[in-house]
């Protein structure tokens, strides 16, 4: 967690966000990662997001059974279902969502939103062509050439 | 929408995820995906997130502000997340979570597991260091380099 910390911490110092994340397996460091939103332009790149991403392309899996993750950060619904995701089976944190909230960030904000049912949230969502949606899941359902996840 | 289901079908024919999706603005195509979690190793490559990291690219921002995104199935909580983060304007969905659920994907647990308290969730959570993990919050607020998102 000292290390997750730190790299938040020089993050912030080279202009990116203030969040770190380390992925551990088995007592040994598999990826460490910052924040690279504004510098990556990617909205989707937060720290444990890109701590995954490069877990799974140095361990050549999209699967991380038996890894654990340190965030300086508690994950925000975005990282929290990309852990459950990839299967990773523990989590750390060390500030928390409302930490986030105060300098900023929206996490608490989305954590609410999603709790909400789909007509009170703040982004309009709508179901279209729900018959003809099922069409790709049929196929997948027939397929004999797909590697389930 | 149409199209976001074609994409969605031609990737189970290719082998991949049958989920597809496609992001419009001023009623012109920005970027359009498809699932890749298998084909590249990587669990957070939905189709959505995917679709948000190509239109970034395309428009060298991550501020997709007057998008609306077509995903052939609901959005995943990382993807609605996602949504959130990247400020994409409306949502519109064929298939939905239970559709999802049904042939094998976890999109309706992990729904669930994010509504409960941490304590009650299936990947174990746990807070430390919470007091160190404030210094790159502090640093942040006082930075005079950093670009707000």
């Amino acid at each position: 967690m000292h290390l997750a910390i730190d790299i938040a911490t020089k993050n912030v110092e080279n202009g990116g966000g203030p969040f770190g994340a380390v992925i551990v397996k088995d007592n040994e460091i598999i990826s460490q990662s910052f924040n690279t939103v504004t510098t990556s332009n990617d909205p989707t790149a937060h720290a444990e997001i890109n701590a995954i991403r490069k877990a799974c392309k140095a361990m050549e899996t999209f699967d991380l059974s038996g890894c654990e993750i340190y965030s300086s950060c508690e994950p925000c619904p975005m990282c929290l279902s990309a852990i459950y995701w990839a299967r990773i089976e523990k989590i750390y944190f060390a500030a928390d969502r409302y930490d986030a909230s105060n300098v900023g960030f929206n996490d608490s904000f989305i954590y609410n939103e999603l709790s909400l049912p789909i007509s009170e949230r703040k982004i309009p969502i709508e179901n279209l062509m729900k018959e003809e949606g099922q069409e790709p899941f049929e196929l997948w359902r027939k397929s004999t050439i797909k590697i389930e996840y």
